[in-house]
């Protein structure tokens, strides 16, 4: 019954290598079924172009396995406690990409220097700290220090976006590292200023509410 | 009876994702009309590979939508305001291509220290301030600072460039993002001399007179 | 007999340009059989596009040709010298991949300050010094200085990972350049810490143990 | 009765956008006949998506077009420099590569830092003067520069490479940009050491005559 929700997941984490957002399996997607609160997730290190929609796993917020036979995403219970604790969330995200890693690398945020910024996050992308992986920490730091962003900069580590599907997850890790690297080439060459505050909060209202169809 | 025209700005539209100009839909092409004045353009936040070409908008030069189901692009007016003001435009290309937005983003020209520079500009493309988006601002903002060349490039921003069709504005959108990489390039490594002004003149001269069939 | 080893080396070797770790035939990768004690390897300037199964050259620990019409990598005796010297090793990768190159190129170590590192390294990736190529100076200086590295960066030259595999060789050569790229990037904003040794050997342990399926 | 050398020059221009070494027609292929001393080249500014075979432009060493319905690339009368002056180059290719055409914007050469750039260059890839575009000034300044380099980099314009056929000037055109980009990289981090001449030297030689089939 979760099949469609599958097929979204599936396709979203073939989204991953198609932007070059990571390099052999460094990177997984999840979504949220918000009325049987499960969860379907890509299985730990499986090559994106041999995953099957069968492959992903379906558990439960506790991380109980509800559906498939593989062993789900190392990522999984940090996947959980950020949809334990944040209703509203019904997709993440979690990359190594380059240009926003170098960011996360040296806990920077990235600062809303850029109207794309704005447009997709409000403002800046804000950093948290280094995290272990494998237990439910990374989501902690996540909960912690994301605020209303989509996306967070963890350090010595990597990226995680958040979203209300798993597209707009997705989305949100795509634009996070094209602005990352479009901000890191411009501080090679000066300062980039930010933008005032009110206007990245009039350019975020007006993205989120009047573009697209 | 606009077939033909839309069918060139889908077109266009196309080379977007396909030169790496944009991420997701951060990019939009324009082509004006000459002769009933009307102008074809993307539609808002529509992806590109899902994009028809009866998807494109036709609106008049105040903005009035002529044909079409969508919503056009949220810099539908800014686009308008150019053709408006300059009847030598056919069309208009935005990006967000991130060597050349990294100097926008810092509000810096790019000097004409490549061959390739003054072939296709004929000297520095200019940059210009920031502006709001979805308005005429960007439009107005453009007009005052483009002078004779073919792009700009708009503080904290991106790329606008113009053409007497949407493939020589998509052009100048394509050369420009490289010229701009070969420029970052060497400035992390030294300080590029720019052409004198005559022979960079020259050089547009021949190149725009000369070169091709 | 060893058409299993030579199709998975050839499949290998075809995954250097896919994962744009080469320019023209910069690259080789080798397998052993370990029953045989046979290497396969690439033949000497193929192009990956025009590289058949057959084509690829069986060779024994002492670098007698045992099967295949085409000369072998200029590089065969530096793969045998690693797995004269090392029983653990059944894959070698050679690449000049940018970024980790840039690395190699000053003789620098890439420091574990990304949980990626970690997971694929368990520490630095060692530097080595330069050796010339054609002879064995190279596999001496790989041996002398990999340590428990799967990867290393010999001076002036370029990279080298080991594994239990071609598969996993190829792996290591892939990772090492995502994360040198990722930790050059990080080097020109700041200076990126590294992890704690002990927290960097459990992110190893980990991901050695208990990711994957 | 050229067309198996059209045919050459017509895959290797294509070698160009395959490549990533050109943006539009930034860039161009010629081979020599060497018994009748014609030379074929790309027509100017045709797409190199829709060049045919037929379209290629058969000159003689002065310039008079001897075969092709097309305009030849406006760099001819500079290729057509090298060759009445050079007997043993029998291919050149122009490209505005982005790394290679960084260190031709300051004017710098490429130092012999790997030995990717000994075995393939045998040296530093010297910097040449800046020289207009359109008649044979850039032929000039590439003869009296390039010494015994493959290639060489023209300050404020981009790259020349020269080969004993269309096919070793391409893979000139490769590997000085792979090259470039490791050094460019390099040079960010500190300062990279050269090779000793006599190094560079062997390496050549070895890479000349014993690599390959």
């Amino acid at each position: 019954m979760l099949e469609k929700l599958k097929e979204r997941v599936w396709k979203m984490n073939l989204e991953l290598p198609r932007n070059n957002l990571v390099a052999m399996t460094s990177g997984n997607v999840s979504g949220r079924d918000p009325e049987k609160d499960l969860v379907v997730i890509k299985p730990s290190g499986v090559p994106y172009e041999e995953m099957e929609t069968e492959d992903l796993v379906v558990v439960d917020l506790e991380g109980n396995i509800v559906e498939g036979d593989k062993k789900p995403s190392s990522d999984t219970d940090s996947h959980l406690y950020i949809y334990r604790h944040r209703q509203d969330v019904r997709g993440v995200v979690h990359t190594h990409s380059n240009y926003a890693t170098s960011f996360a690398a040296l806990g920077q945020p990235l600062p809303v220097c850029l109207t794309a910024i704005a447009d997709e996050f409000g403002g800046d992308v804000p950093a948290g700290p280094y995290a272990p992986i494998g237990g439910e920490e990374i989501g902690e730091a996540i909960i912690e220090n994301i605020g209303s962003s989509r996306a967070i900069l963890l350090k010595n580590h990597g990226v995680f976006t958040i979203g209300d599907s798993p597209e707009s997850a997705l989305k949100a890790a795509v634009m996070v590292e094209d602005a990352a690297k479009t901000v890191h080439l411009a501080m090679l060459k000066g300062k980039p200023e930010r933008l005032p505050e009110e206007e990245a909060k009039k350019a975020y209202e007006r993205y989120q509410n009047r573009y697209g169809q």
